[in-house]
C-alpha cells in the first residue's frame, strides 16, 4: 500500500539503530518541534514569507540548533510539505476504509467532501505545495499522493466492478479519477470561484460516479 | 469572446498610432523573430537553457537589439507562451465551430484529438509553459486560454441542452470540464503513463460525455 517514504533529514534515518538512545529521542522530538513550526509558519506567511529564523524563532531554538536538524529552508518546506501529505492520505483513507459497503454516491461523496475539508485547513500550505512542492522534491511527494490515494481508489472499484461499465480499463480509470479529483480541488480551493461549495462536492461527485456507470 | 489580450512589449501597443509608419513595421517584424527564435530555443532546451543570448543567435540578431524589444528572458518567454496559448485556442475553435450538428461522441472526440495533438507538438514548450506560465504572468494567460475555451464549450452546451442532464448548472459544468480536460490532457503528455493514446482518448471523451448524460 505505502510508497518508501523519504525521511526529512535524508540518509540520516537509515543509520539509526533500532534501540533507542537518549540523543535519538532527543533529535526526533527536535524534528517534530521545528516540523511544527515549519508548518505553523508556512500557514501564516506562505512560502516567501517562510524564513529559517523566522521558523526557529516560533520553534523557540536558535538558528544555529535549526541548521544541525535542516540544511536549509527549502528542507524544512519538503519535510512539512510530506508530513501534509500523509495527514491527507490517512484522512481519506479513514473515511472510505470500512465503508464499502455504503451506497456510491454516499461513499464518493463523503470521501471527496473529507479531501476537500483536509486540503481547505490552510490555504497558504495547499499553495505553497502546489507553487513549490514538485521543484523542490521533483515531484516525488506527488506522485507518492496520488499512487497511494490510487490504490485505494482501485480497491473500492474493484468491490463495485458488477455496477461498472464493463469495458472501462480499470488502471486507466484510477489514473483518470485521481487526478481529475485532485486537481479539481485544489483549483477550486486555490481560485475560488462562483461555485457554492455544496454544488461544487455534489457535481465532483457526478463527474466521478457518472465516469464509470453502464451505458443506458 | 476574446478576452484583453496582453501586449508582448506591456504598454508600447497602446501608444501606436493607428497609421502605419515603416520603422513600426520594422518593429513589428522584429518582435515576431525574436519570438519565433524563442519558440525555437524554448522547444529544444527547454526553460533553463533558453538563454537570450541564445535566442538572439538563434534569431540572426545581436544581443543589444534583442534588448531594444524584451527587457529579459522572461518577457520573451511570456509572450512566446501566450502566442502558443493563441495558437491552441485557434485550433480547438477551429475543430469545434460549425461542427455543433455532428453527433456528441464524434465532434467532443475529435475536439480533444485536436487539444492532445496541439499540445504535444513541443513537450519542453509544454513542460515551459505548465512549470513557469503562472509565476512569470501570475496565471494571467493560463485564465485567459480557460476562458475562451469555456465560453466555445459554453456555446456547444447550450446547442446540446436537451440531451443534457436537467439539474446540471451549466456555468459549473463547463468550469468542471474545461479545468479536467487541461489538466489530464497536460498529465498524459508529460508524465507519460503507460496509458495507449487511443484509450486514453477514448477514456477522456466518456469522462467528458458521462458527466453530463440524464440519469438512467
Amino acid at each position: 500500500m505505502s510508497s518508501p517514504r523519504r525521511n526529512a533529514r535524508g540518509s540520516t534515518a537509515a543509520r539509526v539503530s533500532p534501540r533507542r538512545r537518549p540523543s535519538q529521542e532527543r533529535s526526533r522530538a527536535m524534528v517534530e518541534r521545528i516540523l511544527d513550526a515549519g508548518r505553523q509558519v508556512l500557514a501564516e506567511y506562505g512560502y516567501e514569507g517562510a524564513s529559517t529564523s523566522r521558523i526557529a524563532t516560533t520553534a523557540g531554538i536558535s538558528p544555529g540548533s535549526l541548521y544541525q536538524y535542516f540544511p536549509h529552508k527549502d528542507a524544512i518546506v519538503s519535510a512539512v510539505l510530506e508530513r501534509y501529505s500523509d495527514t491527507l492520505v490517512s484522512s481519506v483513507t479513514t473515511r472510505m476504509s470500512g465503508h464499502f459497503e455504503q451506497p456510491a454516491p454516499v461513499i464518493v461523496r463523503a470521501t471527496l467532501a473529507a479531501l476537500l475539508e483536509g486540503l481547505d485547513v490552510e490555504p497558504p500550505l495547499l499553495r505553497a505545495a502546489v507553487e513549490h512542492g514538485p521543484r523542490l522534491d521533483d515531484g516525488r511527494a506527488l506522485r507518492a499522493f496520488e499512487q497511494r490515494i490510487g490504490e485505494l481508489v482501485r480497491a473500492y472499484l474493484t468491490t463495485q466492478r458488477g455496477g461498472l461499465r464493463p469495458d472501462a480499463p480499470l488502471d486507466t480509470a484510477v489514473w483518470m479519477l485521481v487526478r481529475t479529483v485532485e486537481h479539481l480541488t485544489v483549483r477550486y480551493l486555490l481560485d475560488r470561484p462562483l461555485i457554492p461549495r455544496e454544488q461544487f462536492l455534489e457535481e465532483l461527485t457526478r463527474l466521478a460516479l457518472n465516469y464509470l456507470r453502464p451505458a443506458p
